[in-house]
Order: structure tokens, then C-alpha cells, then sequence
């Protein structure tokens, strides 16, 4: 049941941000499933109030069924009201989840808020394949709630022996329309796109979500130390944010920039004896998205940008896609370094490895960036 | 059945360079196994014969009964008399070929002289799985009847983002012990280990398998145009070939060299004007070790002899192990290029991921290589 309570929660995922998708199914103690449902749009009911309406919807009693639910319900009022509360009025007797909320400061609320009631709590455990499947698949939302930081996930498409650009600068394409399809997905889940002043300029790239069906287009962040962006770029879509971070103010080009509907932050780096750099503080960066309520970053950047997010242990997750080529000379995938050790090297996890059309998709978190 | 056959066929795999190992099962109608066996050293019985010295020590007759054999039985006197006689002599009704021998001046031979002498035979497509994976068993064998020069398969050790050294040339150990066990394997299946003087002056290496068990150790060849191969060299073990090709004659250094028991093989290059290139030709290097028997190339060397072999396109097959790392800046796989377009890419299909220890490995082949 928590499997199919996590289908329903993959499927709201590109819908939730900046909510958790959360996937609930009501079932009788011999496994007939009442009703199911999944979060929906900002604002709009979390899962097992949807679960709760499709029962109710489908003239069903939920009195002493389970409530399978892939997070801890919530205790809290926000833009709805608790979910427990919801659960306990509608009579549930018991309710399984397979993993707590990780905020420190609200974790177990929900649980105890329910038991309270006289509901029933079962939890699996934290190693539990589907509690970890569970918490993967809300991974920004958790990052952002404890670091107060979106989990940033690197995109990078290569050829097999790392090239990601030729030296002239071609890159279009290296891994295949299959390839490309699925890194719409992974956009499509993300709150934001980030890229680089460099891309922008060159590639003139959308970043939006085409390859795949989408009900909501990811924000777009560009790092721009000196506004470059042209104000026709475009990543100027109806119905997003574009986010430019900057490091030196200059109001005219900030003014035709919003006037283009884009956000201008001023966030200027600094040398540890205080001069600045030049550039944008990526760290300060990631906690002003934080703030803005962004979960998952996507990272599609040149090698210059990845080189300094990297070097900065800034990253989280690696999406990485190898064609079956070899390019020799180019630009790899993050120029950082020189390392004189390999101890210095950044150490990283393989945690999917799938063929993608004739490409090879790689999933690599980076060693302990989960734990939080 | 066939399966088994091919199972046993890998056993003699180590075994039976410069022939090719074939894997023999000799079964009733109701499929009761009566005999089998592989191919034994050069000079000693076929699987065939393996299989049939096996049914008769269990007591076994063979009258009527079916041969499954991974390759077409030869025909041919060599070092042992041909299968075919074998198996007809001994009554046997029907052979089970997994495929034919792919040399044009034999194929097809040995089943002629089965059928004449009133054995049925049966023959697998060339597109079943299992017909595909006997040619893959003797890949190099194949590819020295045919083409005459090895099968060259290149391994690469690199970071996920293609590295194989730091900028100072530090670059053990990238992968993991396992790694390193499984590409000990890929040697002992070569009959001979390539590298360059670079590696043999930086790195000292023994290039013999020591990580798993083997019955033979596979000869080595060095690309020393200049004959700077020291004769302490660790590369130097008995019961081994090493092979010197150079680009320079050189009587003092070439006696020393063959003092120490390698053998000096003078094969430079040339300009497409004459002149000489100052460095060993690799394509007449390949077509010199097929008339010395050497089926499959192991090539080991570092990035700027990979890139020459894959500018020259010599490669056949790519052995990749990627560690979960990133090293930013260094090393690549193979320097070659640069290339303006991505049409003059190497294109490659990837025919096998499998994670090794914490490491990725990638085998690929170079698209079209196998079409012989």
C-alpha cells in the first residue's frame, strides 16, 4: 500500500512545489482501498484530504480504516488546515507512514497529535527501502525545511569520456532526444532552473519544460555578476519567476530587466579580508532561494559554473548523461582544481544507473550530502 | 544446452589463446548429459575431443547421440586432427552449432563434413543471443582469421568526469580494488597486454594478472619508438613474451633489450610524403601481432597513446571503469582532436553496465567494428 501511496505521490511531484507531494490511500483492514489522492498546487488540498474526498466521493465509510501515507501528516495550520485533525474527524483508526517529517521542529507532531486521538501510528523504519524512496522523492522540501537551502542537483550531458563541449564550443547534441526528454523531467520537478550568465549568452537557451508534459514551469535563476542579460532573453516566460543574482548594482540595467519581469538581487562575494569578488556568493545565493521557497535546484551550467559549485561543496545530486562517444579535446563537466591528491577529489555515490535511449543515465550524490 | 556449452567455453578462455575456446556438451534425445569439455592449451585437445574422452571415461556411449558445440567443428589438421573426424567416429547423430567459423575460407567446411558423413546439423541464427555471445567468447580470434590484427579492447580507469590523472600524474588508485580484480580478468582473456614507454618509465608496471587466478600470463607489447624500455624493466617475467616495437634502430640498446628476453621489432612510421614520423606505425604494429598470433589487445597506456590508437581509429572496444569522483582537472581518456564537429566524434554503443564495487563499468564498442 505505501508503494502505491509513493506512485501517488510521484505523480503530484512536478505539481506540489514548494509543498511536499504527499500520496495517501484509505483502505479497509483486508486491503480494499477506499479512496486515494495526491497533493495538489500550492494552496490547493494535501493527500489525504484528497484521499478523504475520492472516499467520500465514492460513497464510502473510512470509519476505523488505515490511512497509508508516504510522510508524517500535518499538525499544523498553513494556507489549509491540519491534516490530522482531517483524518481523526473522519474517523481513521490507524494510519502508517513511511517516514516522520524531518524538520527537527516539527517531527513527531503529527504522530502525536494522532495517537492523541486515539489513531492508531505505525512508522516504518528510517533504512526502510520505501521510507527512503519516500524521502528521495521530497528530498528539496526536507533540505529546505532543515538547511534552509535547496537540494541542488547538477545536470550535466557528456560524452563517455567527459567532454561536455567541443573546443570551439559544440554541444549541440551530444546525448540523444531520449536523453534530453528525461532531463525535462527532472526540470519539471525542480522549483527553479540555474544557470550561468555564459549559457544565457550563448546558448540563448529557454530552460523551460518542453520534452514532457508539465502543469507548472520551474522558476529560472541565472548567476549574472555584471547584468548581462539581455532583457529580451529567452528564459522570459509568462507565468515564472527569473530570478538574476548579480554582484554589482548598476539601476539601469536592473530597471530593464524588471521591466522584462525579471527579480534583480544584488548578493556580492567577498574575500575573506573583505574585498569583494566580482562575482555572486553562491552560498549566500542558495540561502536566498531557500527563502524564496525553492526546493530542488536544477543546475544546467557551463564547465565554469559547475567548476565553482563544485569547489564551493555546493552540489548535492549529479545527473549525469554519457553518450556513446568519444570527443577527445573540450571542456569537461565542472573545471575545478588542480587537485595535488586524489583525497581532494569529490567523493560521490552511485545511486541509479540507467541506459536512456543509446545514453547511460547516472545518478551520484555526493558522500554525506543527505544527511540532515 | 548451448548455454552450458558456452559456460564451459568461458572456463577455457584463459586457457586456450592463441586458439579459440569452445565449450562441447555431448547429451541423449532426453537431454541426459554423456560427456563434455573445453578447449585445453595450444596443442592439446578441442572441446569436442575433451567431450568425448569425457562420455567414454564415464562409460558412456555416444553412438547417436547430440554434440552441442559453441563453433563450427574444424575440419583441418593443426596441432590436434580435425573435430569433425572425431565426432563422426564416434557415432555421433547430430551436432547443435551455436555458429559457423566466421573465416570465409573455411566456414561452413566442418558441417559439410559432417553432413556427408550423415551427421544432421543444426546451426543458430546469427542474430540469437546465443550465436552472439560465442562470437563475443572469441572475438579476437575471429577478428585475426578475418582481418588479421587482434581485437583491440582499451581499458580506462577514470573519475565520472573522465579524468584518468591529477595535472601532476597521480592516478593510483582512481578505482577500487574490486575494479582493479575485474580488469586483472579482461587481461588474462588477452593474449597480450599493450602500453607505452611512458607508462612503463612513470608507473613501473608489471602488467600480469595477480588479482584472480589465471593458467597463463598474456604477452605484453610496448610502443617504444625510441627503445627507452629499461632492461630491468618489471615487465620482464618468465613464461612470457614482451614485444618492443621502436621507431629508431638502436644494435646496443636492442642487444640489452634481448638479453633480458624481449624481442625488438623495428616498424616506424611515415609521413604520407615518406619521411619518417619519428614514432612507431601502429596500424602495421596490429597487422604484425596478428601473424604472431595474438587474438585480443588489452591496451593499458596513458591518455596521449589511447589518442593516437582512436585517432587512428585501431580501437575496437572500450573497457571503462568509472569511479564515483570527481577530479575536476587532469588527465582524459584519449587525447585526440580537436575536433570541429561532433560528426567526427568516435560513436560508440554501449553493450554492458555493470556496477563493480562501488565503481561503474562501461564496455562499448566502436559502431561497425564487429561487421567482419
Amino acid at each position: 500500500m505505501i508503494e502505491d501511496a509513493l506512485q501517488l505521490a510521484a505523480q503530484g511531484r512536478t505539481l506540489s512545489p514548494p509543498n511536499p507531494s504527499v500520496g495517501c490511500i484509505i483502505a479497509t483492514a483486508d486491503g480494499t482501498v477506499l479512496g486515494q489522492g495526491h497533493t495538489q498546487q500550492a494552496g490547493g488540498p494535501h493527500g489525504e484530504v484528497m484521499a478523504l474526498r475520492d472516499a467520500a466521493a465514492r460513497g464510502h465509510s473510512v470509519v476505523g480504516a488505515t490511512a497509508y501515507v508516504t510522510l508524517e501528516p500535518c499538525s499544523h495550520h498553513g494556507r489549509t488546515g491540519p491534516c490530522c485533525d482531517a483524518l481523526v474527524a473522519a474517523g481513521i483508526g490507524k494510519v502508517v507512514a513511511a517516514m516522520a517529517d524531518p524538520n527537527p521542529l516539527v517531527a513527531g507532531q503529527g504522530f502525536a497529535r494522532l495517537r492523541a486521538a486515539g489513531v492508531e501510528v505505525e512508522v516504518l523504519a528510517p533504512t526502510d527501502p520505501q521510507a527512503l524512496a519516500a524521502r528521495a522523492l521530497n528530498i528539496g522540501f526536507f533540505s529546505r525545511m532543515v538547511r534552509k537551502t535547496p537540494w541542488v542537483r547538477m545536470k550535466v550531458a557528456a560524452s563517455l569520456d567527459g567532454k561536455t563541449a567541443l573546443p570551439n564550443g559544440v554541444s549541440q547534441w551530444i546525448t540523444s532526444p531520449a536523453a534530453r526528454a528525461d532531463g525535462h523531467a527532472w526540470r519539471a520537478r525542480a522549483s527553479a532552473v540555474l544557470t550561468g550568465i555564459g549559457t544565457v549568452l550563448q546558448d540563448q537557451p529557454r530552460l523551460d519544460v518542453r520534452l514532457v508534459p508539465t502543469p507548472r514551469q520551474p522558476h529560472v535563476v541565472v548567476v549574472d555578476s555584471g547584468l548581462q542579460t539581455p532583457p529580451n532573453a529567452s528564459l522570459f516566460i509568462a507565468g515564472r519567476a527569473v530570478y538574476i543574482y548579480a554582484a554589482a548594482q548598476n539601476a539601469e540595467k536592473q530597471r530593464a530587466l524588471e521591466a522584462a519581469g525579471a527579480t534583480v538581487i544584488y548578493c556580492p562575494g567577498h574575500h575573506a579580508d573583505g574585498t569583494p569578488t566580482g562575482k555572486v556568493d553562491l552560498a549566500a545565493l542558495l540561502r536566498d532561494l531557500g527563502q524564496r521557497e525553492i526546493n530542488e535546484v536544477h543546475v544546467e551550467a557551463g564547465h565554469k559554473l559547475n567548476g565553482s559549485l563544485v569547489r564551493e561543496g555546493l552540489v548535492d545530486e549529479f545527473l549525469v548523461y554519457l553518450a556513446p562517444l568519444l570527443m577527445g579535446q573540450g571542456s569537461g563537466m565542472a573545471d575545478f582544481g588542480p587537485l595535488t591528491e586524489l583525497s581532494g577529489a569529490t567523493a560521490l555515490q552511485f545511486t541509479s544507473i540507467e541506459q536512456v535511449g543509446p545514453d547511460l543515465r547516472v545518478l551520484a550524490q555526493v558522500q554525506g550530502r543527505d544527511q540532515f
